[in-house]
């Protein structure tokens, strides 16, 4: 029974919503109510970092990236493929949404590398290439009714398994799907790439809600960074999300997780 | 690109060869070279157990049966849905088999009931019942070039994970295809189910691998159970390949993990 799909949205949610029980839980009923063909990716959240405090292992982290050695990599592994995914899974299907958790390793949707050992040992991080995605066992549960639940665990070619930042796999995603639409290599029109976090949107004034941007394109986007207007924080965010929309994403939204559901954000096209 | 099964292979292996990662390798090698449409089930291996123990928590066990608090159940997810099955299915995928794991929740494989509280309280443990199985999700996967590798964690309705044991899996899974089987409900005509464990399969004495059972049909082990020949600890096994063959499977196999690939073994017919 293949499903037709015309259109098709990819959400990235982070820790701070699985954090915290509550707020998860009216996200993902929220989510449920989004019409139409969907895929979510998510973070880890704080629960791989408390249970390695318990085991009595400091969490490692050099500007802002964690350092994976073999220990650590399976409380992340376990925390993010199994614990944070399985549990939004489960919670989703309370709502009927067909939810199939995924990891990189599964149906071989994302083969990363480990990345280089330069002037940090990074351990078992896995970075993307152009190559990394196949985004065919996203197709067959699509296309089968299937919601794609995917953490930010990667795999490579040698089958050991790997960390990588759950933005980058959510845009990585994106580009291949939005490349698939672009050249018709799919069924599916329009793809689209929405990022939910604590904030209403990209702001003029960072400490002014009223201040929200609600839609942007590239040239405008260059304009507000040439004034200063743009957060230093937002520029490799915004960076990315143009580069997504350049692969064939029709538009990504950078939005506050609890207007899932609405129009409110920042629409970049 | 519908793929045509005309018989399907369910393998369930157990903590122990998963806890040895030589003995596991080789069996994934040895695995990955079954022909046909095939199902994998894992139990979960000592981790859970050794990572409980370094966070101070010692495993509480009843008969055999873990009692699973909120903590353990933290730790025995991200072991079971996490660790264990993201290697096994990234180490299949080194094969080319495109593995992709599964919980009890995902796409609602196994909806299970948390255990009644009697005599004792086994806590988030999850039992199956007759409607448990719903086996779409499996014929999606296997249809479209898939193996399914499914681990022993299950959710109930209200969205909350819970443990359940392997074989049980195994044998609701495999009497659910093989009913489906039986009423031509599905297209695959034949399912067998391969118990894989640490010894040869059945024996008349259990010291003695010559005294190997190749073959046994239910009146033959009522026989042989009659003259007290099968061992007490067989006898829950037996008792129940039995009723999953009553379930329309065609047979079941008792056999050392190592001859995955070869007719060595007692089949139950």
């Amino acid at each position: 029974m293949k499903k037709i799909i015309n259109s098709l949205k990819i959400f990235k949610i982070g820790g701070g919503i699985i954090d915290d029980e509550k707020q998860l839980n009216q996200f993902l009923e929220d989510f449920s109510k989004v019409e139409g063909a969907k895929i979510l990716v998510h973070g880890g959240g704080r629960g791989a970092s408390e249970q390695l405090k318990k085991m009595g292992i400091e969490p490692k982290m050099v500007d802002g990236r964690r350092i994976t050695d073999a220990e650590t990599l399976e409380v992340v592994v376990g925390f993010y493929a199994g614990v944070t995914n399985k549990t939004i899974v489960a919670k989703l299907n309370r709502f009927e949404q067909g939810a199939v958790g995924l990891s990189g390793a599964d149906g071989y949707l994302i083969e990363a590398k480990k990345r280089p050992v330069k002037d940090i040992d990074y351990g078992f991080a896995g970075d993307l290439d152009e190559d990394s995605v196949a985004t065919d066992i996203l197709y067959t549960l699509l296309f089968n009714g299937y919601l794609p639940v995917i953490c930010a665990i990667t795999y490579d070619k040698n089958g050991q398994l790997l960390n990588t930042n759950a933005d980058t796999i959510a845009s990585a995603i994106a580009k291949e799907l939005g490349n698939d639409a672009k050249f018709s290599r799919s069924e599916i029109k329009n793809v689209e790439l929405h990022f939910c976090f604590d904030k209403k949107g990209v702001m003029r004034d960072i400490n002014d809600e009223s201040s929200l941007i609600p839609e942007m394109d590239f040239e405008f986007y260059q304009k507000l960074k040439k004034d200063g207007i743009i957060s230093d924080g937002m520029i490799p965010k915004l960076d990315n999300a143009f580069e997504v929309i350049r692969s064939g994403v029709k538009s990504v939204y950078i939005r506050h997780a609890s207007n899932v559901n609405s129009e409110t954000g920042t629409k970049l096209i």
